[in-house]
């Protein structure tokens, strides 16, 4: 069975560019040099079709289809060959890729998605109400406080900062133990089921562990860089060697894939279809209209890699966020229906954080009653 | 002691833009809302100079100080401080990066480094001479035959291509064990060093078990793909928990961060300070008129970064390569001088690989004498 990509070659000579990149991604050798049938028609990619994009940024797609033994079943083996040598061509960019049965059986997907999120939190048919703690600087006592106001007025994931690390104020063990305690806590006194999610932004030894230490003191999910310790590690912390729990994925470092129109992989791929197969329960990315620069066209692709029909993998949330405030939900919703993670951090703090957070709750209530 | 960061930035407004990238950076927080001096004061980024860039790219290049706590001395953190959410902004591109000491000491660096494989390899003039096993879709029997061929005639480090992982024909184990024979076999008849190098294109939890494997069977070097692993991978493999063996990185996945002149990092910080920040004795990277479109002077920027003054880390080799052939030889040396890994895969094939690959290995020392 083949994996099918489609490359957009904005380049001179499209058909030149993908007999190029099909020995590129594959046997990276002179193909007249090539005297076994086996190598020239079965590893090396095949040119199965080619037409012109027809929108705005232009140039010709062309489909290559590569023997999934060239993949041998692994995401790493996976990225090389959908994006590795041909990330150093400009005017290539990945805008579809059809992943066979054969490689979908190696990815279990989701543990929970969509379905089993809801199920968890008890949230059936709203929209999950997820944030941030912030700024960077608090102590971890500090960020804990907030934690628990947060997991109090409602919220049902309150997720660290990405970028909290092992920074000398708010070290990992410490910040994701006063956290767990407040949420279970806030949890006591309202009956809610809100989880408490730490980054997982820790040397790369560690992320396993890491997982496994954040779940033994109470963090009731995780979030995971993949741009930044490989999506190949956010599979093995979503795998059975992580402690399941629901993992949310970042885009941190991920931006360069996909913000030029000409190179890259379509946006859908990276943060919608690679996420999921990686195990990704929620996927974070900035909505149109805040404080980065993808379109509204953009955010729509990624929320429809997210739920659209991929082998037997669980749909995932998209989880807009990126400068979201409260009066941006009702676009938000209308965007993305009900099926969605929203993301408010920093607006939560203009005037009183626990009010602001109980009218987040009840506004998306009251939006899809 | 402070992280530098100079961006370029080719907006309309660099001021604001750089305001935004200080905050975004960090806190992720309205600035406004911030009323504790060490937050707003320390934790913040600060804008320390700017000035015209006065090339051809154009744009203005911004000065950022960030506060060595805000990394917190582990590399995933300093990745998302460099170069984290702002990924996805376009228009703005990392040109300079200057590490204090106070992070630099976290970082051992190279192993080896040029001095150090010089001695192992008993080369202590001349251009190390490597070569790739390719192409793929050779058995491991056939692989290691080819292994022995180019060892016996005088190549430095052969390698995996990047790309073989565990496809059904040549799965790692085999492959290092083949390979790993025939270099031992062809060093026995010859004297010489020759060291076999595996590529660790494996899944995440068994980057740093399949290190230790690969020297169980007798793999003299390792390579190591930052882009797919993620840069703290390999910092972890170069580190004390790991072989020992010497390291090469490859670029797989890593162009789309350089490629764009007005996004992205500059080819030298990823290509060349990053990998020796996370210890690589080698970086390979495509040379100028090959397969790739790095221009020569971007190849000279990565040169130069890979042995520029570092703390006290040791400069790691350049590793040119990207379809090179014996007859870019003299203008590779022009260019890199004698200090460098010169890397030519596929053109050794045309005619007799044995011939071909101890012309190369006379060639270089020709030059050199």
């Amino acid at each position: 069975m083949t994996l099918e990509v489609t490359y957009r070659i904005t380049g001179d000579d499209p058909a030149k560019v993908a007999d190029a990149i099909r020995v590129e991604q594959t046997i990276e050798f002179p193909l007249e040099l090539v005297d076994r049938a086996f190598i020239r028609d079965v590893v090396v990619g095949q040119v199965t079709g080619s037409r012109p994009a027809g929108d705005a940024v232009g140039g010709q797609l062309v489909t290559i289809a590569y023997d999934d033994g060239v993949v041998g079943g692994e995401l790493p083996q996976l990225l090389n060959v959908l994006w590795g040598n041909v990330s150093m061509l400009p005017g290539v960019r990945v805008e579809e890729v059809v992943l066979p049965e054969s490689l979908l059986v190696s990815f279990p997907g989701p543990r929970f998605g969509v379905a089993g999120l809801r199920a968890l939190l008890d949230a059936p048919a709203r929209p999950l109400l997820t944030t941030a703690i912030k700024p960077m600087g608090l102590s971890a006592a500090e960020l804990g406080v907030l934690t628990g106001v947060l997991a109090e007025a409602g919220l049902d994931i309150v997720k660290d900062d990405h970028s909290l690390a092992n920074q000398p104020w708010a070290p990992f063990r410490e910040r994701v133990a006063r956290c767990s305690e407040a949420v279970a806590s806030a949890n006591g006194r309202t009956g809610g089921r809100c989880l408490y999610m730490p980054s997982l932004n820790v040397p790369a030894e560690q992320v396993l562990d890491a997982a496994h230490e954040a779940a033994t003191l109470g963090a009731g999910a995780l979030l995971v860089l993949p741009g930044v310790v490989g999506f190949d590690a956010l599979r093995l912390v979503t795998s059975d060697a992580g402690p399941g729990l629901p993992v949310m994925s970042h885009p941190s470092l991920l931006g360069s894939y996909v913000v030029t129109p000409t190179q890259g992989l379509a946006h859908g791929i990276v943060l919608g279809t690679l996420m999921r197969l990686a195990g990704a329960d929620l996927s974070v990315f900035p909505h149109h209209g805040g404080r980065f620069s993808f379109s509204a066209e953009e955010c729509r692709a990624i929320a429809e890699a997210c739920r659209a029909p991929l082998g037997d993998l669980a749909a995932c949330f998209p989880a807009p966020g990126g400068g979201m405030t409260p009066e941006r939900v009702p676009d938000l919703l209308a965007t993305y229906g009900a099926d969605v993670a929203l993301l408010i951090g920093g607006a939560l703090h203009r005037g009183d954080v626990a009010d602001n957070a109980r009218r987040f709750r009840a506004q998306a209530e009251e939006l899809v009653s």
